[in-house]
């Protein structure tokens, strides 16, 4: 049976979710994004508007040779017919009936002040817009689902007409009529008794399409579902206009989850976190850490007090397992974590400390004033790890000694920015000086240092740096600021995250990749 | 009339709100932080657990003497007695009837199998506990609310048991129960469903305090208020362990805006936005843009579709007035927005671009060919307004002349890095030769790069760069990858945004350094 026939999972991230701020996608971004929304499992993935926007019309041409969709299909999104004109007349219809999709959802007007002052056009001609078009697509093989725009402030203007809309849509041949919270105003009560008013009065199949501006987007839709509509849409970690769409992967969870629906093929929820992040590598929007069941603190635990409690027993602190939508349990070593934290910790990274009071007071305590400083443990596991080992030993792990360095970057108008770096160090006994270029100084330290140890190491010409974060700590003050810089340093096998701190963001960098390369030299059996 | 009396609104940013990763608060951020809260009117404000952390104790130490609340009371919050140990003999709750707080939050147990695994002792210790503890407290003069931890899984596994929790608090002399899901796996009916029959069975006054995990925090707080509750707890910005607590400004704002229940102090409501801004400055957590009703992006319209229609009605694309949140309208420059937010945006500026659309067209292309490239003109007006005028004009406006930079940042082991920056210029005729010294690089440059400008034009000593944010846009590639920086100067009375993008970090600084001095020098009329 097609899961499609009972429930529609309709992610829209590729079209509404692209208007957020910030968020611009290149149709080789569609395409990837459109296949980590297959692997997820999702019913429809609405691709754009075709004919509207270049890109779009480019992002339906190539899907059609480039994807091979296991479990979605593509819905173009577009207008009803211009007033006045015919719709096989009207060349934006065409673009919708040709894109290839199959499916076309139609934006339509239900407000009746909308049709008025936006549309400039009369509520008769605006239901014969909605009729023409849909029955139109409809005899040229489309399925047509009808995006009511305004739909929940066009209720409460004119009950009458928004419900004639919807009628309208439905009688023409469309399969589901959307109720869209355009604005995002609503709250769950309120979407609860339009939809069973709507679902009562007109027997039409209803859609839900809430924005989170009350911060109730994924309530309201999951009001609309019990109150009856069986069509969900929205985006991946919420994308969107504003405040964003509803959070398409936190209603799906919780309806298959907390509900016991089934609105995904088996077992792919357990990809979700792996897809929302995926998605967001490529929106390039910084995942956000809170984000509900994806975030990467969504099952981390700081507290001390919570931290001693969970060697007891972690279901009494998880509102369900994590690895239901493929996210982990974390702990964190932080000053706030106290020992119970540092302990776990350890154990996580194969040191039992349990035995050893006196040195976990010691890595607690330096955790503490490191963290007062600036520096963050809680991401960086190498840098704890190299810690952990120095308290353990008595001595760091070092395989080189730096003398001293340099990084010079100049540039004369018309030319592009240069930066060169000298790395003198020790390593092995012998003592190399090398400098390296790069188009930044981080970059250029980076090369220097890593062809001066790789003559004595050579395993470190596996070790690439694939991700730099900087962050200002104490913001109000500009550049003259403390920075913290976060590394992460990958053997084309596995990667691994370092800290450094300072007031100087290149020598804040500096420590990072040290550590990176001390780590990395470590794990290699240097 | 006290609000009070009401309906509590209870703030918990600096006790369960500093549980977020990330997120460390020194004595004077919560003593700013409690200043904004009292600002904002909320009615309790939970300080800390004084006694079991040495940072709270100081807090309400110098609360005593350095906070001048006008409509907050102080809460402390802590657990009760240990078992087997008489309430006046325990140092832990002594250190909460003598923090000056005159109100103390314990928070208690109620879910059976919590007792037996985390707290270790009977059902009827724990009520003998929970009794004892809030008796001695009454006794000694304090107000007394009881968080009632893990209610809603303690309800579902013995209700009994539960609701004798709240009775026996509530006998004692607590004047609230608030019913915690500290899991945060709740959905808005099941919260209504316990809420409605706590308050139906016990008649004790219910509070609510809920975590995001399932994306419903707020939604499930606004439930528990129509079943019944009267006094909400959360946090500004949502900050909290794992996913977070309900965002106690979306709470409020729904109440008050949506629900017409009158929660803060008339009017207070109007400085949100700023409230929520002030405190993630303390917090250095960056704000979430789309955060509900405080967000940046909260009331920013994007799409070219919305930006000609709100020309007409921008009441029919809102779903409510900004202003009553203290947020604005905005509008962004885009490659999505087109031409009508072009001509918007030069209006804003002070410019009328309706009656030339063959220069709508030059600015919007120049628009989406530089953001294609990584600009941003959506945070950056002071670089929006500088394109602007050079297609306006026929020529960039500039008041100096570069000729080249040059930085060095260098170190030897055990010295601080030291970065110095020669810059060469012209302005008004003469030739500028100057170098800075500055602990960072862009630090370096700014300063010889002002004091070289500052010798023509003496302005230039009131600038002050405040803001730099570093973007990474080609993560996977760590340091060899497009950076964007974002600069934000001031004159001392207000500020400006610039942006400069480039491979090299550094190049890409001097870009928004350049912008924010030349944006600066025409404002102040050079």
């Amino acid at each position: 049976m097609d899961l499609n026939d009972g429930f529609h999972v309709y992610d829209t991230t590729l079209r509404d979710g692209a208007q957020q701020e910030g968020l611009n996608l290149s149709v080789a971004d569609k395409l990837t994004i459109a296949r980590h929304l297959d692997d997820l499992g999702v019913g429809y993935i609405e691709g754009g508007w075709p004919g509207a926007n270049p890109k779009d019309t480019e992002f339906f041409r190539r899907a059609r040779d480039e994807l091979d969709l296991r479990h979605a299909r593509l819905a173009a999104f577009g207008a009803t017919r211009r007033a006045g004109v015919a719709a096989a007349d009207d060349p934006l219809v065409a673009a919708l009936r040709d894109s290839g999709a199959g499916v076309v959802t139609l934006v339509a007007k239900s407000h009746d002040r909308h049709v008025d002052l936006a549309l400039r056009t009369t509520l008769e001609e605006n239901l014969a817009m909605v009729r023409d078009t849909v029955t139109h697509l409809r005899e040229e093989g489309q399925e047509v689902f009808l995006d009511a725009e305004h739909f929940f402030d066009g209720y409460r203007a004119n009950r009458d007409y928004a419900l004639e809309v919807l009628r309208t849509a439905y009688d023409a041949g469309a399969s589901v009529v959307a109720l869209c919270d355009t604005n995002g105003g609503m709250l769950p009560g309120w979407v609860a008794d339009v939809v069973h008013d709507v679902v009562g009065t007109t027997g039409v199949r209803v859609g839900i399409h809430c924005h989170n501006d009350t911060g109730c987007a994924v309530a309201n839709t999951l009001a609309a579902v019990d109150a009856g509509a069986s069509h969900v849409q929205g985006t991946i970690n919420g994308y969107g206009e504003r405040t964003g769409n509803a959070d398409l992967v936190s209603v799906v969870a919780n309806l298959e989850l907390k509900l016991d629906r089934t609105v995904l093929p088996a077992g792919l929820l357990r990809d979700a976190t792996r897809v929302a992040h995926a998605v967001a590598d490529v929106t390039n929007v910084p995942p956000a850490g809170r984000q509900p069941y994806v975030g990467t603190s969504a099952f981390t635990h700081k507290a001390g007090l919570h931290a001693s409690a969970i060697k007891v027993d972690p279901d009494l602190y998880q509102h369900m397992d994590p690895a239901g939508v493929g996210n982990d349990m974390r702990l964190l070593v932080s000053d706030m974590a106290g020992r119970a934290s540092v302990e776990l910790k350890g154990r996580e990274l194969g040191f039992d400390l349990a035995g050893d009071p006196e040195l976990v007071t010691r890595v607690t305590a330096r955790v503490k004033e490191l963290e007062s400083r600036g520096h963050t443990f809680e991401a960086a596991d190498a840098s704890f790890e190299l810690l952990l080992l120095e308290e353990v030993d008595g001595v760091r792990p070092a395989y080189f000694d730096v003398e001293s360095w340099r990084v010079i970057t100049e540039t004369r108008p018309g030319e592009e920015a240069l930066s060169e770096a000298t790395v003198k160090l020790r390593a092995e006994g012998v003592r190399y000086v090398v400098t390296g270029e790069g188009n930044g100084p981080v970059n250029a330290l980076d090369q220097a240092l890593r062809e001066a140890i790789g003559q004595a190491f050579p395993e470190v010409a596996k070790f690439e740096l694939i991700d730099y974060k900087v962050r200002i700590l104490d913001q109000g003050h500009g550049t003259d600021a403390v920075t913290r810089v976060l590394i992460e340093t990958t053997d084309g096998v596995s990667s691994w995250v370092t800290v450094g701190v300072g007031a100087n963001v290149i020598e804040a960098s500096w420590g990072a990749l040290v550590d990176g390369m001390t780590y990395g030299l470590r794990r290699h059996g240097a």
